[in-house]
């Protein structure tokens, strides 16, 4: 171990770079979702990430990306490249920067041969190359997949080369690199978020004002970023203050944002639209189902990517067809036509039926319905006295018991949602929730974005 | 519009560098999607990107990005940082980069006032900052949101700052960036991507052998990239042969591809398996449904984002307590227990239940249902005879009519998904398309990744 990095010197991470690896990520044939978890956990570590840098699966390239941002930042996160193939690049280029051999490092090679086998698998004779490493970096072991982590010191800075694939990396982040991570002591950063689903960015920007104006004497920075519907509001510190003063600034402007934005905030950091709904339920002791047509499963799925969702929810009908609408969700054909004067599946009626259907054949407290043109096309024509129907029409319907009255209530509204398909599909599987949310905490009132009517 | 970048000498784009902006992506709280697809879209045109670069919402460090990479890049791509608020900050990076000054342009207020005016909203004061751009550069419409582009020359650079949300950027990019694209005319680039599902990455890598080999006399690079379940091979051609023959080159490649991985290669380029499988239905004239549990309508969601998937796709059942199994799929209560001896819902006969049952209530011809355990709770430990169900465990099952012979044939299969809540359910339900598609295409005897039995 004589020269590893673990034995040098120790440094102060105060700025990271992370190099995402592979032709996939710069040719745009994959999304890069590693640089930004590993942004995300640099910052709440306190450390800054200064540059992010993709390279294809280019041994020089690479390496000249390692040994240029070794020089600009305290620590090089590199992911990707460590695959067993012949496109894998990342072990040579690391040794190319560091000018140090490759090595076969018999741990790692013992480590392969073991998650092999316990995976009733003969290693294939190309996997011995990922037990190379350059003779003064140290391995890390993987748990989750194949490929051995690298850690080297390249000039005054610390290089962690991880996996591609985020089920291997983040279990290795988690567990050798945050432990050998040495944010500065006197500084402080505060990142929070609250989430709000409702109301237009500009809107909401105009409700917050001078909250953000920014200046480097503000000390808090308040910053909005809109995505699929949902506009989060970033509150940030970073500056000299102890601790706790940093968290009582960033508390105060969080209650500050929250009195201006009102009830269109419906949760903070890594809360969920639909893990905030689930919660409240769960709380409540009810449950919820859905009946969707346009959204074609997107909003079951919102609900049941959350752990333990199965507490609350109870499950749906995909009534994609007109007939299923009738079968499964109990829609009186009449409704759906095919007469002139018949509303037509997406409509303010047909909406209500499934979800007053599902209410009961789903044995739930609350049926949500979602029917709509999802596009690109099924847009229909004005015809005689009704208005026409363009792509993004959409109708969503809430209906619910009244325990203490042995009754429902029914809240219909109908949205003109914008952009492609799944655009549409997700605005509204997250819009229908958000109707949900305006009941649960009793702000029915409130007019969503894109709402007409 | 003198001295305007359409009025400068015309460039040729050899390469581009793509510059994102927003603390919320260097930061790490929002997933970069933008720089993949522009990325993706430079490619097909035969412009390299030859780096990403990420920056927060910083003035001096977008301005110095822009003058850096406008001296080592032919065109520069910035997304973000073009709303109306305070941190919106790529005009005046452009203009400090520019030496330039800002100044209003009559034209982009007018169509900021008419978005709003079309959307029945009143302009918000602050979005006619939205109207500025340096004196020197002209602006790009935007038909889908407020914020206009910009198009500038910087040194001997064209450089274009587009708004951030995608479905802004993307058609602005079709409508006003690509025209004015100028790929080298003596340079072919031809990329090509095979998917497989079924097969693990080092396996589909030994197949391919020697065609994996780097090399620049190789003339074809062939790659492999894992994602999701989906094991994807990049055939690229970068160099002088004219365009004919590059593309016989990477055809040629793409057949020795197919025949060295076989069946485990479901499409191509932009193909995904629930579209494959949805365009092998509607040839056939046959439907599908599903009946889900542990996907919770993930599942139905990958079907219905498919545009046209009315066409062969009915609707489903999302059964995920185990009274709705009964009540909708009519899975019989005995096989859920609490007998010691039931089988229980997550179990081989449950699986085939659900499809048989699905087949009849959904009126399909092909019925997939997918029960298991997604995490992190619900491990169902050793009981006397029967072996523990770690979660990961997953049964999915299909069952079709038998057309000419009034019968159903099913095919059920026992898995053990890796990973967390959200890997499993993804696998699952690509693995249920997985094994739709094994049954249409007549190879049902192949054995998936992760099967175990």
């Amino acid at each position: 171990m004589a020269g590893s990095p673990d034995q040098a010197a120790t440094l102060t991470h105060a700025t990271a770079a992370i190099i995402s690896v592979g032709d996939e990520l710069s040719l745009g044939q994959t999304i890069n979702t590693n640089s930004r978890w590993l942004a995300n956990r640099l910052t709440d570590s306190g450390i800054i990430t200064a540059a992010h840098v993709t390279v294809p699966d280019d041994q020089p390239a690479l390496s000249a990306a390692i040994s240029r941002l070794t020089t600009a930042a305290d620590l090089v996160l590199v992911t990707g490249g460590l695959g067993p193939t012949a496109d894998d690049l990342t072990r040579p280029a690391l040794a190319q920067a560091m000018e140090d051999p490759l090595v076969e490092d018999p741990l790692a090679l013992s480590q392969v041969e073991a998650w092999f086998a316990a995976a009733n698998r003969a290693m294939p004779e190309i996997n011995k190359l990922q037990a190379l490493r350059p003779s003064r970096a140290t391995t890390l072991p993987n748990l989750n997949g194949t490929a051995p982590g690298l850690h080297a010191r390249v000039g005054d800075a610390d290089v962690f080369c991880l996996p591609g694939p985020p089920r291997e990396m983040i279990p290795m982040f988690e567990a050798q690199v945050l432990p050998r991570l040495h944010p500065p002591k006197d500084r402080t950063v505060r990142t929070r978020v609250l989430h709000s689903i409702g109301l237009g960015e500009s809107d909401l920007a105009t409700r917050l004002g001078k909250l953000m104006d920014r200046g480097p004497q503000s000390g808090v920075l308040v910053g909005t970023t809109a995505s699929g519907g949902i506009v989060s509001v970033r509150v940030r510190y970073e500056g000299p203050l102890p601790p706790i003063d940093a968290d009582a600034q960033v508390e105060r402007t969080l209650r500050e944002v929250r009195t201006l934005a009102g009830p269109y905030i419906f949760g903070t950091d890594n809360d969920t639209l639909a893990g905030v709904v689930l919660n409240t339920l769960r709380e409540r002791g009810e449950r919820v189902g859905v009946v969707e047509s346009c959204t074609g499963g997107l909003l079951s799925s919102l609900i049941t990517e959350v752990p333990g969702s199965s507490m609350s929810y109870a499950g749906g009908l995909i009534t994609y067809s007109n007939s299923l609408k009738q079968t499964l969700a109990g829609v009186d054909a009449a409704l759906l036509g095919p007469a002139p004067e018949a509303p037509g599946a997406v409509s303010r009626e047909v909406a209500v039926a499934m979800a007053t259907g599902g209410l009961g054949r789903l044995q739930v407290d609350h049926c949500l319905a979602v029917t709509g043109i999802a596009g690109p096309g099924g847009a229909v024509p004005a015809q005689a006295d009704r208005p026409a129907k363009p792509v993004g029409t959409v109708f969503i319907a809430r209906c619910s018991r009244l325990f203490s009255q042995g009754k429902k209530t029914t809240d219909v509204r109908q949205f003109l949602m914008k952009g492609d398909r799944h655009s549409i599909q997700d605005w509204s599987a997250k819009t229908a929730l958000a109707m949900l949310r305006l009941h649960l905490v009793g702000a029915e009132d409130l007019k969503l974005l894109r709402q007409v009517s």
